[in-house]
């Protein structure tokens, strides 16, 4: 903040008088705290549980550079000029082909949306859905970036406890009869923050709850491909095809840099979200659906996405067996069974904005569990990322923050 | 429509039944009538003045092949992670140097952040900007994009005429007083759809008049690089840097389908703008922002933008000579200094909608002017695009088109 008044004053003497006057929407917008966290947490020398990278090493730079020389030699001058709002069909083919083998979906390549990375989804998801003051159901904790682009439209948030089963059924049901939310906004798969994958009951109950209602429901399966198992549970798609919006990521399987991800959607509804796109940069990267899409088709993608979970699998491991050695009576966490977040719960009172402030004084980084909260609560609450730490720093990190909480579990 | 309806009702017979409740913003969308029209001249049997596209053969593929061998090979791991919300330093670095040398503007990289080409500066401007109801100052005719993007918003349009030197003096003082608009959206350089670049007496005054206001400017500068004479005209970021924010592109110096675009703003318009694109998609293609970057440094973008100025410049000749030559008395055109468009007004009465059709019979694709006012009128216009036809389809083309008006100003 103190940086940024510097360069006003340096450079706009002028702007210190001008005021702008800025939509109502840009004071509903949660101050992004994490931006600060992270900023903070950027010096390679901390241990960094903080982010939700993937990591490096698994992504496949060699098959992509192979992908490019061939697209940029084969067909360049059409991979480099303008193209569809809906994206390169061969690409929309392959998510349609592998939802009907992974999950056994029905839906065309017409259903499907080709967009910057998932969080582009919510944002085009919110401005076709949701008018000022709006219900928008979202679990609780619920993820942090759909927070912020959903607070843009000014919805009133309905959050919905989360079980370790998924959502808390008798609060899902008394929220769509109470509020009678625009649409449920959930993470079946490796939710983020808090890691809990919905059971097949759950995921039942939840469906049956939801189709009574005209609550939409916005399925954001990120993390699907990264069930450590390789088990793909049946999703919300399945049960109510007509009421979902799915959407998904290459993010997490071939190359975050790259923001690709997709909508997958009911005719009427993707009208709206192709207009919505066009409007909003009219299309995406070209050039890198059609890496994305020859590399999918050059490479075994199964093999490269079970090294994957193999290597998660292993990292979260190394992180939950160093929680049992290291963290106090008290403590709680997730054995997530897919993604690439643990969540912890500290004793009742035990802040997490001191453990997070002690445990950078000890060169490690965590998140603390406040932005997942729309109503205030989970201040005893942390995030861990186990996806881009190596063993070592996985081992090293949770030794230090064990002696940073008991510490302060001593001390409440 | 037709094959809508029937993949409807293929796939989701239950969602005949299902309605949706969509947010009120997209009931003020202008249907997007470009897009259909644009559907219907893809066809390679048809020669399309209709669209808006750069030549192709005027991308270089090869350099940018080489530089995309490049980053992958020397720093692909890093190219395809995630990266930061602002986009690639150097490259925003790059902008800042090219706006001092070209346009003797002082702005430091800080001031830049990178988006989805210009277009998506555009929404995230409405997004920081524009409460429902809020006015909105735009030329008429004005650009159709930018219509349809601001229009989501829900503002109340102000069409500023356009005269040949540019908008309307008193028109513009006019709306300032009596609308307060919250900004003033222009495009200076070879506007889009009219070709006008405003002239610097007409630069200075508008300058003066906004000067004395809260109204904003968002000075909309795509096609600035694509002025045929070379010469720079003074921006507004120049007359009003605190009050201006300045958008740019890379789809018609670089390639357009990599959608890389930036905005130019005030610090505390861009502390705003970025919390919004981070929300909305994280950041921009980072791979693409690295091949942009690494392609600017080993290249001499002066002389392949030269190059391309060249190009276009013979490209409009030959289409001013050939409307010379086959337009009947009583129609009239621009003769743009630089950018992609001519623009033509029939006689009074003549239906642009109607030769339009004719002209389609005849296998040539026009845009109907109609999309770019907000306010109904210029039902006699039509915008031609030059940059994406050959010589040899600009004279066969025109002559087809000057035979279908003749045709029709002899009916009215």
């Amino acid at each position: 903040m103190a940086e940024k008044q510097e360069l006003t004053q340096n450079q706009y003497p002028e702007t210190l008088c001008r005021t702008y006057a800025f939509a109502r929407r840009m004071h509903s917008t949660p101050k992004s705290f994490i931006r600060e966290i992270l900023k903070v947490t950027e010096d390679p020398g901390i241990i960094s549980f903080a982010g939700g990278l993937p990591n490096p090493d698994l992504i496949d730079v060699d098959g992509i550079a192979q992908a490019a020389a061939a697209v940029l030699r084969e067909d360049g001058r059409t991979a480099l000029q303008y193209s569809t709002t809906e994206g390169y069909l061969p690409l929309r083919r392959f998510i349609a082909d592998r939802y009907k083998k992974r999950l056994g979906l029905n839906v065309s390549p017409e259903e499907i949306l080709i967009t910057n990375g998932s969080q582009q989804c919510l944002d085009l998801v919110g401005k076709i859905l949701i008018d000022p003051k709006d219900r928008v159901a979202i679990e609780r904790p619920g993820y942090l970036g759909a927070i912020q682009v959903f607070s843009l439209y000014e919805p009133v948030f309905v959050p919905v406890d989360l079980t370790s089963e998924g959502p808390d059924l008798s609060a899902l049901k008394a929220a769509t009869v109470r509020d009678a939310p625009k649409f449920f906004y959930c993470i079946p798969n490796s939710q983020n923050p808090s890691g809990i994958t919905y059971s097949d009951k759950c995921r039942r109950e939840c469906a049956a709850i939801l189709g009574d209602t005209r609550t939409l429901v916005v399925e954001d399966d990120a993390y699907g491909e990264l069930q450590f198992s390789g088990r793909s549970p049946v999703p919300f798609k399945k049960y109510l095809p007509d009421q979902t919006i799915l959407t998904g990521s290459f993010s997490k399987i071939f190359a975050p840099g790259m923001r690709l991800g997709w909508v997958c959607a009911p005719p009427p509804v993707m009208d709206q979200l192709i207009v919505t796109k066009q409007a909003s940069d009219l299309h995406s990267n070209y050039l890198s659906q059609r890496i994305a899409s020859r590399y999918l088709t050059d490479t075994d993608i199964d093999i490269h996405i079970h090294k994957i979970q193999a290597a998660y699998k292993k990292q979260r491991d190394n992180m939950i067996a160093a929680m049992r050695d290291e963290m106090p009576e008290g403590v709680t966490w997730t054995n997530p069974e897919g993604g690439m977040f643990v969540w912890v719960t500290l004793p009742a009172g035990c802040s997490s904005m001191e453990v997070f402030s002690d445990a950078l004084k000890e060169r490690v980084a965590v998140l603390p569990g406040i932005p997942f909260y729309v109503d205030g609560g989970g201040k005893n609450t942390l995030r861990l990322n186990f996806s881009n730490s190596s063993a070592e720093r996985i081992a090293e990190g949770i030794q230090r923050l064990g002696r940073v909480i008991r510490s302060r579990t001593r001390q409440t």
